[in-house]
């Protein structure tokens, strides 16, 4: 299979970006050019600000995607969506923002994101942006969020 | 076993009363009276107000009890607890105010309320009040609530 | 082990009876007297009439004990609980009197009772019996039914 | 991304409207306009009357919908939904009722709503309604409310 | 919206048909005519008579329809499934023949009923049937009835 | 609906047969011919053999079929299974092999098996198969059986 | 820690034992001799007949014990369960039993087990037996094994 | 029950605290003093910062009291906790610092705090400290938080 | 159906192998050649070593294909699995690199392999190749592997 | 609260242990010394080698501890347990030696450790083992792992 890899962050202590403009996304070589299959992050560990109130939002983010020439490395995704911390934006305008940002640099066949963000006023919002319609022949399970139910 | 029994609401139309000092609850003969056992009423459909901001509330609550001479006859609590709809109290205030008003009335051996409100601020509050330590020999099962979990 | 068993009901045709009373229960020699254990049975298909609406009522039992000379057959508690088809009760009626029935002709060391009862009025009814604490050295798992939760 | 926002309702304290007439609802420009993504909002805490009893019922709500020129402010939505605290109606005809004012006055590319309501007589009511076959390319996951099942 | 509504039995009391052929289903006005939606009910409190054995049956019942000239009020539907109390069907027939009658009466633009019953034999009957193709358009979750899985 | 039946095996004492080749099934009227619709059997309580070491096999097995002339009596397909205790097979030939017995023998519209076997060196295997596309306008909803998921 | 052990059963192979009689249990020495710890053992795949009507029966069993001198080797454990595929014993007696042999032959400090049954005529059976009052100090978690819930 | 209360910070806008040593906590008189009853919060937006490597770390937080005088104010608990978004503590150390502090300056009856941290290394830590033995009389369920269990 | 079989692995002992290169995967006879079904792995026990790092990682690998002339026999399946455990891959490439190894050895005619593996920097990766677009008629049920969502 | 601490291995690159005596555990001192409280570590990521088969063995390992002087460094812990690597031992021997070193080398008041095995034969082993009766005062919440239920 491949050789051996030299990825930017992986393996090293890294800063986490103070914002998601100065972060740095590395992509590295597909391994499996050429096949179409499809590679899944989880990312429960999400914060931002709310842009109205200056609030802490949290959200429990999924991103699929379909590699072409690279796969973007996950240390990297991670300190990526780390930058959001101090940055402030609407629930719609942030999730679809991450995965245009992603689409547009890495140039997957196709990407998609759900932002499952934790309730405000009673009531959360989930986000849910792809790049246009899947591939044919692409394996694409449900992302499978339980959805919110309030109590009891 | 019992006779024909005779509630004033159960089979009977009745409008929600107005305020929970409106609100009668209707007490009737334990049919086992003498037995130690315990009733549990879960309550999913609960709504009052916020004191500060007059915004509303929702809670789950379950209610245990040991009956003594007489058992709370379930349509006169619903009416009870409907009755909260438009009244204004902080949580931790009605969760208990229910309990101890079934108590002072009801006179049961033993009774506990369990409130499990819908969060605010990201929060949920739950209340746990009992009337003092449970009877010796009496069956206590958890209630069983699920615990909020935020999103993901 | 034990010989060949010779059961009234098991492995035969059996009417349902018509009332409680018309129900014979069949217990047959403990086939591990002497020893103390716990037997439980959960009993999914209930179904009364409500003493005040007639209407049908529904409930999931369950039923522990720990056995003296004999056992309670299988089949035979399923025809005595098939006899409350047409038979009203209160909730706490119906199931503190199943189980007393019970303990009072088996004679067992000990014995509990759980009925979980499916909504009316948006409030189910839950009754819990027991016939005293339970014995010294009996292992005695929780029942383990799902508290009732609303929609959502 | 966006600028500051401007929403008339977030940040701000507001009392509950009366009526669903009176309640007003704020479309706030879509950060993401030109992008087909889809927004979801879950909202279990809704109550309204019976229009033949006068009794109160209880839903859980999740609203999906494909945004065009305007996103729903989700606070405005909340005080909306509270709006019908006081207000008569069938399961049937407020579920759609609500998803057809939001389609009407957002003018989304597409909209739906399921109400997914408490039992009464031991049946609950669940309505599903959208504004038309989903746009394609559209990602639309299930809305994943889990079904009413009774006790045991 | 709608009038004030003028059902035959909700509000009211009725007595539990003895037959299904004694049963009259009330069917109100759709207070959403011309609207392409889905009603979904779900009935865990259904018993019927084994035709062989005379034996109780237990079925957990899910009807989905799409509403045309008028939709069925829930308190005449309560009646007809509780009027299967005394009657005697297999599995197959007696499920198909509660959606059919709906149908036939109701007329509505399409329906469906899944019967979930309870194991004989260990083996539990699950049965599907709908009045044909849904209806272009029309949104249809999953019932997600849980299969059944033995113990363990 | 359907006359009084007479079914071979149900209400009566049966042995369980020595072999799957000396199984009989009983295929009885369909009650409802003429209609598509879907029967599903779920029969956790499944035993084999495994044809190279001898040792006892365990499956979940869930049978779908849409029925044409006859249905399948439930108590004789229950004594067909229980027929495999002391048979031979791969997996993958004792769960196809049950499948396309009841197509060849019943004649249904359509008929598939899902079979969910027990671990075997850490991995279980599962088997499905169906007699070819389902009809047109068959309403199948998913088998949901848990995947395995191994401990923690 | 403990040498190359060398048990009779384990990465042999061995056939399935035709009686409990037959059955020869794998006792090795306890290699944490002198600690007091438990071991707990899940056995999903449990088959015996039923005494009455010969018909197969299915549990899941699940035995809890705190070694003294000796620890059971798995597979023979295996060995042993899977000899009960032809016996024929009520719920009660064989649960009872098989702990009641491993106690008497294994000598432990204390040993438990519970029978989980499948259903019959509707209705499962458990059973619970145990040595005595579980040692002091020993950590004894619950056995967790989900109840019976019919369906729905 | 109680008058008008009057929170600094519920029904304000707040700006977050820079630092813990800089949150108010606000503990407003007991509504139900006198009364021996339980309060639990459940936060799952939780974030601070590791101290070795400075990246965000993440935790679900469930905080138990028993009231004294006072009561903490939700909003203002709230504000407390996201005041950990830029402080660096180690998982032991950030969990019961927050319990101590809220047990020192609030004097409650009694507190514990658990905190469930997301996985480092594929390891989560979760820290459970309490102020002393519960009172007795008190009623104390279970948190509930599901336990860490990988992937499958 | 199928003769007594001969596979090289079942039933005998074998070392692990060494590296994936040097294992040996078992095709045996498709015993149901001809016809069109689907066979399932769940393997939970799997693990190999980070490439950068040299760490090791887990995950929880779901296999599906449509057998052609032959089936892949699940010891050997398990022994090549277990060959990875001192191999060094990305997970995109050590997915799909064990679906294209058995797709060009076994020339089934389809197969899908999903890789569930355990987070690292809070981020499970989850990787889902299959072969082509299924084939025609085959029956093809979701993998259900529960996502990953941290805790809370 | 404390200074900036200084660990051997979080924060640095660190190669695997080859056995578990080369692995050497960092015990860091106590931020909260004096104070009664838990922590947990939930491990699924763990395999070791069968001491008879050499196959490769998989457990979700859960370590609850009071700490006294010192805290385990959780990188450290990863380490170590990855160390088992290639170390072959029999369950119950393994999980109580972690227990025990981690015992004997940190001296806190009190440990615990569950180990649940992955399935061998169908039968999994969970082994329970703690240093003495925990002390007073100390909260223990259950640890909470699902048992194994086989298929279904
Ligand atoms: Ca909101
Ligand atoms: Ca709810
Ligand atoms: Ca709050
Ligand atoms: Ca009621
Ligand atoms: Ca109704
Ligand atoms: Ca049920
Ligand atoms: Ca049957
Ligand atoms: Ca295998
Ligand atoms: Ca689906
Ligand atoms: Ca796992
Ligand atoms: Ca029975
Ligand atoms: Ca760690
Ligand atoms: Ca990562
Ligand atoms: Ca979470
Ligand atoms: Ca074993
Ligand atoms: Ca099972």
């Amino acid at each position: 299979m491949s050789d051996k890899p030299n990825p930017k962050f992986l393996g090293q202590n890294a800063a986490l970006p103070q914002t998601p403009e100065a972060a740095e996304l590395d992509y590295v070589p597909n391994p499996r050019a050429g096949t179409l299959y499809l590679v899944r992050f989880a990312a429960p560990e999400f914060t931002s600000l709310c842009p109205v109130t200056g609030q802490p939002d949290f959200a429990h983010l999924v991103i699929d995607y379909a590699p072409e020439a690279t796969i973007v490395e996950s240390k990297s995704l991670k300190l990526f969506l780390g930058s959001f911390r101090n940055h402030a934006a609407f629930h719609e305008d942030c999730t679809v923002g991450i995965g245009q940002r992603l689409f547009d640099e890495m140039k997957p066949k196709w990407l998609r994101i759900g932002g499952y963000w934790y309730p405000r006023g009673g009531i959360p919002i989930d986000v849910f942006w792809q790049s246009g319609a899947p591939p044919e022949g692409l394996w694409l399970p449900d992302q499978g969020v339980a959805p919110y139910r309030g109590r009891g």
